[in-house]
């Protein structure tokens, strides 16, 4: 009798698991979290609606309130919105309605993990245009990989993440219109680079936005996020999005968080970008640095001494980054999330040490 | 330039979304919940450890005290255990590492809707045995299709949704042991039967049980379910779990639960037992009407009168049920959740006074 496992597909076989080693720090700032809590209004809402709730009933079908409110929030129509258990969840069920052997999906790396790993769990192919060497877009690769692959979609994390850099409009509809494909913008950063895409919808039936509630909305633990783009694609989509994907109690946080939004997270968002810019100035002064500038609540770093090591050093001083020297480009890089302002300080103050000593002992 | 919709492919242009018409009464036995809500303990206790965790911090990437509790309580290892954001997550996991164009999954039809769905948006083909005229599973028709087929994938319900029958052990060992395909066994509904095929996890490194707490466990709300099978296998179909696939909320209320089965959940599931087959007697009464028995919380009720015209009458005495006549072999059928005790007495009450109103019109 065969083994069991050769039935698993060879294309997932060869794949490495998504995973993250389980480090733990008193600084967390690996994962690009909001650094505050989600606002204690917002929590307490959030509770008193769950407690007039029956925990063993079935969410909505369709979870028509917080679609209203999205659409609102977004400024776009409700049925061409789909909400979901973080945004992976949506990404996952657009390749899955477009991507299978023979199809082709185009992202520009180093851009987040994901986007290969499920094209590859679904037989598709990547392919992977690199950015600039100043890690800005480049629309020329973009535009030849499209002319010469013509691939079935196009994912593009703008902000990127890990490198913060937004895509210009212009070279936005450039490629919209290049290609028939569709593209994906994945928006999960874009409240910390006053920038958004969606005012493109309503004259491009081939733009698919992805939005998330884990980083400026404050409730990664809760994972929702949510998908935008033209009603007729948002049916096709919506075909691989599970039955009651999101439960009852993620779907009313959501709900109070968008109420509260421009009371209780735009001033922690503005917060976040103003310590953005000064951590960027106090890690430039440091010798041995180079950190680039970024449009979201992150930024890579270029550093004389190998990551695994500024890594490992951090640790020491009880802050956890994370080393992106395995993505393409960025061997000398690690990232570092926006913390609060006496985390951010901390991290300075220990990086000053780390490389002042690497001078020292030299 | 060709239209966006041009990218979907075509097995998903074809597919009708799973959807649920959105009607509501006061007693709403049409989706297999738990008739209690959450026991009170479990909301509190649920509560309370929320109040302690950070919400916008990403869940742990892997729920290891989750899995462990898992294990315990299944009486699996925890290295055998994924959970995730319903058993249907689960389903999808197992069917994206295995299923793409050219590949066969086998289902026992009538049965849940969502095997063939996904089966179909991966580009596989379904193979569908029917069950006996009597419901029972159909061992040879399993036999015969197997051999014939040999599909990568076989996916059996037990106790199976809608008919309520459960597959004999020693008829799964025969499945097992035909051929070396995955053979996956949604057991959403064991605690209803008092049956697990867990005990044969030992010796099957092809098996995969299916669970989840939307039923017995009275967490419908909260989306959770868990997959057992051979680590190695497990080590596979996690390349297809989205990272973070579970929210903090669900797994906080799934330990709680775990930890308060026997006290709270267990006297609950006596009791719909009971009143199952309190209910079987009292619609066996009924002229017109002949349930069939189910090992589940539900059963099927074969009518003279039109499904559609029970569902519609029913409706009008507050009562919601499921419609099941699109079903293959169920076009004289409905089906009904077992439900509170004198919800059970009110559906009997009506289904007496529709089906004596229509014999008297005749």
């Amino acid at each position: 009798m065969r083994d069991a496992l050769s039935n698993i597909k060879p294309e997932v076989q060869g794949l490495k698991a998504y995973a993250l080693r389980p480090h733990s720090a008193s600084i967390k700032i690996n994962q690009n979290e909001n650094p505050w809590d989600a606002p204690g209004r917002i929590r307490s809402e959030t509770l008193k609606r769950i407690e007039t709730r029956q925990w063993s009933r079935y969410p909505d079908f369709v979870a028509a309130n917080l679609h209203e409110e999205l659409a609102r929030f977004a400024g776009w129509s409700a049925d061409g919105v789909i909400a979901g258990n973080g945004s992976n969840e949506l990404i996952q069920a657009l390749l899955m309605v477009t991507v299978g052997p023979g199809k082709r999906v185009l992202i520009c790396e180093p851009t987040f993990a994901l986007y290969r790993q499920i094209t590859t769990v679904l037989g598709g192919e990547i392919i992977a245009a690199p950015v600039g060497s100043d890690f800005r877009f480049d629309p020329g690769a973009i535009r030849d990989a499209l002319r010469r692959f013509k691939p079935e979609v196009t994912i593009i994390c703008s902000p990127n993440n890990p490198t913060g850099q937004v895509l210009d409009d212009d070279d936005l509809r450039e490629v919209l219109h290049e290609n028939s494909g569709v593209v994906a913008i994945d928006e999960a950063y874009h409240e910390f680079a006053g920038h958004s895409v969606v005012p493109l919808l309503r004259d491009h039936s081939n733009l698919v936005v992805l939005r998330t509630f884990s980083k400026a909305m404050a409730l990664a633990g809760l994972r929702v996020g949510y998908l935008l783009a033209a009603p007729a694609l948002v049916t096709e989509i919506k075909k691989a999005v599970l039955p009651y994907n999101l439960n009852v109690f993620s779907q009313t946080a959501a709900e109070v968080a968008l109420d509260n939004f421009a009371n209780e997270l735009r001033p922690l968002v503005n917060g976040i970008v103003a310590e953005r810019e000064r951590l960027f100035s106090e890690l430039e002064k440091i010798s041995g640095l180079t950190p680039v500038r970024s449009s979201a609540n992150f930024m890579i770093v270029r550093s004389v001494i190998k990551p695994q090591t500024v890594f490992t050093e951090l640790l020491g001083h009880d802050i956890l980054v994370r080393d992106v020297s395995s993505y393409p480009m960025l061997k000398d890089y690690f990232r570092v999330t926006v913390g609060r302002p006496e985390e951010n300080e901390k991290l300075i103050v220990a990086l000053r040490e780390i490389f002042e000593a690497m001078a020292t002992s030299r």
